[in-house]
């Protein structure tokens, strides 16, 4: 694990890393010694680990709750640039446009991709939590959209996550069946217009999932219009789960 | 308006009245001087104003808002016995033991009842805001279950409620046309297993709701389990639309 040297901002502490192929960010409190909760962002399609929106949320994780975040590049987005996944994108698109539903084109990308970022994200964790500022504390994902097609498999397979917040994705390929696996708190967000995601593909997802709290909450609005509540009430959710849990 | 001597206790004064027929309490903070918001609980089937659901979350808005709080029993309910209602009950037991659908057997009975109780809390408001520590401040309104029957009559016709949550509750009857004139923000709580409520009923109903700002909270369980976290969520979503709004 390389580290590039730290900057800081507004009480938070920034280092660009890279793990083996998997570049990453970790954000600390300013001055942080000791072990903490740690949550893993998992970033949208077409977005990557510095995402305005991931930014903001790990800053205020971060100050917020005292946690440490990290986020990195999914396989052909950010600083990774992939050419087997370009072609598949490049048949997916010509399967959508064969009249293959949308949905389930995504699903399977989805599933592929998941079977490499669930050992990259699992490496990550490993990585991180030996520095000492971070440690062995309990793990938190938040991951919407693709972050949540990404973010499920993640969860099902990884024991340390013992609160997730996901949303804005469906039952799709395997995803209800990953999500019958998932047992630990889950806040899951849906958007009521969703113009990518049918709703009652979001809906049967959040069915699926296995867990006895879990919590949808939906919002009217497209698939891009997350209202700002719905940061406080995730900043909220992580407090009581993986902050202060019992 | 009649008031009963006051009672305090854990820095809330209680005072109950009667206006006309309607009997009613009313929670203001200790020493409370001045306008303040309002918000109006409305009870469950079977309960009444003093329900400890009620008085706890009444409690809970007076002390962490500072707001007063005000209930009142519905006819048929607490200390209002109407044999007009229970002849309708009667009536309606009849109507579901030969196979009339329950809902809207249930929708009826509070179309029926809102007709009464709409004019009688908005003369309750009229009166509550007369006196100096409550005054002529913004209206809220808490109610599920038959709360939400007739919580969406009345937050559709009264003009001073700025925000509401409601839920437990459905698409019958003349609900959803009445939701459709509900145009200020409401938190709307829904119990995904609902032994009494159809999931698709209950999602109708929020999907009919006018309002631009509205958010739907769904957890596992049934009709009588919401979690006690959803308390704290509504206390916020006041603070934010009812006290802090803009």
């Amino acid at each position: 694990m390389r580290f590039s040297s730290p900057t800081s901002s507004d009480g938070v502490r920034e280092q660009i890393f890279q793990l083996g192929d998997v570049p990453g960010v970790l954000w600390t409190p300013q001055d942080a010694a000791g072990p903490r909760p740690l949550i893993l962002l998992g970033h949208g399609g077409g977005q990557h680990k510095m995402a305005p929106g991931v930014v903001f949320r790990a800053h205020r994780f971060v100050t917020e709750l005292g946690v440490a975040a990290v986020a990195v590049d999914v396989p052909n987005h950010g600083d990774r640039i992939d050419e087997r996944y370009d072609r598949i994108v490049a048949e997916n698109r010509a399967r959508v446009a064969a009249g293959e539903d949308l949905s389930s084109v995504v699903g399977s990308f989805q599933e592929l991709a998941a079977r490499q970022t669930v050992p990259e994200w699992r490496a990550v964790l490993d990585a991180v939590q030996e520095l000492d500022h971070v440690g062995a504390g309990p793990v938190g994902y938040w991951g919407v959209s693709l972050g949540c097609g990404l973010g499920v498999p993640f969860v099902a397979a990884e024991p340390r996550v013992t609160a997730a917040v996901l949303g804005l994705g469906g039952a799709f390929g395997a995803a209800a069946d990953l999500a019958r696996r998932i047992t630990v708190p889950v806040e899951f967000l849906v958007q009521w217009d969703d113009e990518r995601v049918p709703r009652d593909r979001s809906l049967a997802l959040f069915d699926a999932l296995g867990s006895a709290e879990k919590t949808l909450h939906a919002n009217p609005g497209e698939h891009g219009e997350l209202p700002r509540h719905e940061l406080d009430s995730a900043t909220r959710f992580f407090a009581r789960h993986l902050v202060q849990p019992g």
